[in-house]
């Protein structure tokens, strides 16, 4: 026995100083300090400028700060799952985590499409507020649960152009019959002025102008559509994008998947993606500046404005068609009026905010 | 030695299993692991709505991310040193971080003044552009590096109100004498106005404002004015805030303590500082919504719109004053000729995309 006990010493002084050890790397539980390899799933090509790098730079933020602890793939659209299986892989669980925007997923969930964007509805700024300090992120999460989803917003394009066309439009008569491609609440009211919404990915727009098939597109900004090459194939780039005025992204993640993670890793994935939802808005605002002149002063692009009234025609029809949605379900509506109402006192408080300023300083 | 071989298998076999252990932590070496208890001292009253909260939240996220490897210490202004020690304690090295707005610190370092804001300037979104994404950042680093200071964006307050009024300012003869508690820039083109800005700390306002040493003053906003209840001792709130179109706050470190931190908490304090940023600017978007309604509706705060003439006025008299300090030094000219090259592109980006959407939404 006593030849044992000087055997089994060491032993407990290295057990002792060991988990000291363990201490010292401020981990308080084995679930603490398990390794954690996620795959998520996004509704953009690889790499994709903006939309597809929010993902990319979520994931690397999340394995830098867990220290890699975590870490997370990204696979484009179409490499596990296609773009529209996004919120199906994180549903079931095949994948983890998923990065695409919520109005793809209408037809499951229609009041998804709040937490994008609306047309006439809220800018960059004022979805942040809403959803972070103003309501919104409760009935999102409210939206999602019963898709064991958990969102969280993941970047914003800022107010999108309203797009690239073949056709000038100087009267609501232009908008009759005009084929285009817009999805969405957007395509709804094109449909109910007149005109012909088509739906197709966005690889296939390029060609679709050049042939004729469309006679106009809408995309993103000038950012993203200079890289799709728009200006050799359409003549009049269209503005304001009155039907996503600030599409935000959202970052979805498995809610047993995400229940299951320790507090430490909760909060690098929630913050990873709010740093990033600013900045993939502050690529957009820095890139869409040179890319609108590259493509007006190099491309010759012919920048135009909507007319007044084909503008003020266009919001009674999505105001029209937000209140019929709204009557026809109860959750939607339950999220169309914290909406409505914060874009009432927002944009008040706006007018004599920022939107004053923006006058005074460019006057 | 064969009973001390024996002694040492023990020994030896632990040492290897507990090696091991330190890795499914993650850490890679001693300095990951070493707790830091560190101290942030703030130009702010402590826990002052928005400003004061940006760094109180900045500290949860990095003890929550770092699962408590890392903890901050915030301390109100004049707790450890005075607002306007802040700059100092960082730079020696008193305190590893500080939170304040570089526009305080214009005697030391001139051309701080555009990381905060300037008159008709960058707004919010546009200064985080120019910051993250248009080499902002670089030129902050290159300004704060003679001090021993690594700056960080950390908080915005949106655009702000030009602020309170005892007298009506009809047209550019009623700015003459007028005295106004108006600091930096903003102070100097009153003064060249013919006004008379006076410089006083925010506690004294109230009585400033009540007893009439004052006729006027600015201060940020309705949600953090209402609390200062200036409602009750001025008749009237001016608008827009040309003084203050987006000013962005600061997270200041200790160049040496950045330098010396681990990689995972030097990403960590990072995206903490970027999360808070955007969440300060929520958080006035989505509460001076209601704290405006609260001073019209139930205090009765007459809201006036300053005359155009006295705003074309304030704007030549801005561009003069930018344009002299530019002048005058080699670097405030560098960070010049950058802000205003992006503020440039920026502002005509925005007009065919948020501000031509926000005027068909409002019309």
């Amino acid at each position: 026995m006593r030849i044992q006990t000087l055997y089994l010493l060491p032993l407990i002084i290295l057990l002792s100083s060991c988990s000291k050890e363990v201490d010292l790397n401020a981990a308080s539980n084995e679930t603490d300090n398990k390794n954690y390899n996620w795959r998520l799933v996004t509704a953009w090509p690889k790499n994709y400028p903006g939309l597809g790098m929010a993902p990319e730079r979520i994931a690397k933020l999340v394995e830098e700060m867990s220290n890699g602890q975590m870490k997370i793939t990204v696979y484009g659209a179409g490499e596990q799952v296609p773009a529209f299986g996004v919120f199906d892989a994180v549903s079931n669980g095949s994948h983890q985590m998923g990065h695409s925007g919520g109005y793809f997923w209408k037809g499951k969930a229609p009041a998804a499409q709040f937490f994008t964007g609306v047309p006439f509805g809220l800018t960059a700024d004022e979805i942040n507020a809403w959803t972070n300090r103003g309501g919104g992120i409760e009935l999102w999460r409210e939206v999602y649960e019963p898709f064991n989803i958990y969102p969280i917003p993941a970047g914003n394009t800022g107010t999108q152009m309203f797009g690239w066309f073949n056709k000038e439009i100087n009267s609501l008569d232009d908008v009759k019959g005009l084929k285009m491609r817009i999805p969405g609440i957007g395509g709804e009211v094109l449909k109910r002025a007149g005109g012909i919404p088509v739906t197709l990915p966005g690889g296939e727009l390029f060609t679709a102008l050049q042939t004729g098939v469309i006679d106009a597109t809408e995309w993103v900004g000038p950012y993203n559509d200079l890289t799709f090459g728009f200006q050799q194939v359409a003549k009049y780039y269209y503005y304001p994008g009155w039907h996503e005025p600030g599409s935000m992204l959202e970052l979805l993640i498995n809610k047993d998947e995400w229940d299951a993670l320790p507090k430490h890793l909760q909060v690098i994935i929630d913050t990873a993606a709010k740093a990033v939802n600013q900045d993939i808005l502050d690529e957009y605002t820095a890139k869409n500046n040179k890319a609108l002149r590259e493509l007006v002063d190099v491309h010759g692009v012919e920048l135009r404005k909507l007319p007044d009234d084909v503008i003020a025609e266009f919001k009674v029809i999505s105001n029209q068609i937000l209140e019929e949605n709204a009557a026809k379900d109860e959750l939607v509506n339950k999220v169309y009026q914290s909406y409505k109402q914060f874009k009432e006192e927002v944009s008040a408080y706006h007018k004599v905010s920022e939107d004053s300023f923006v006058e005074a300083r460019n006057n």
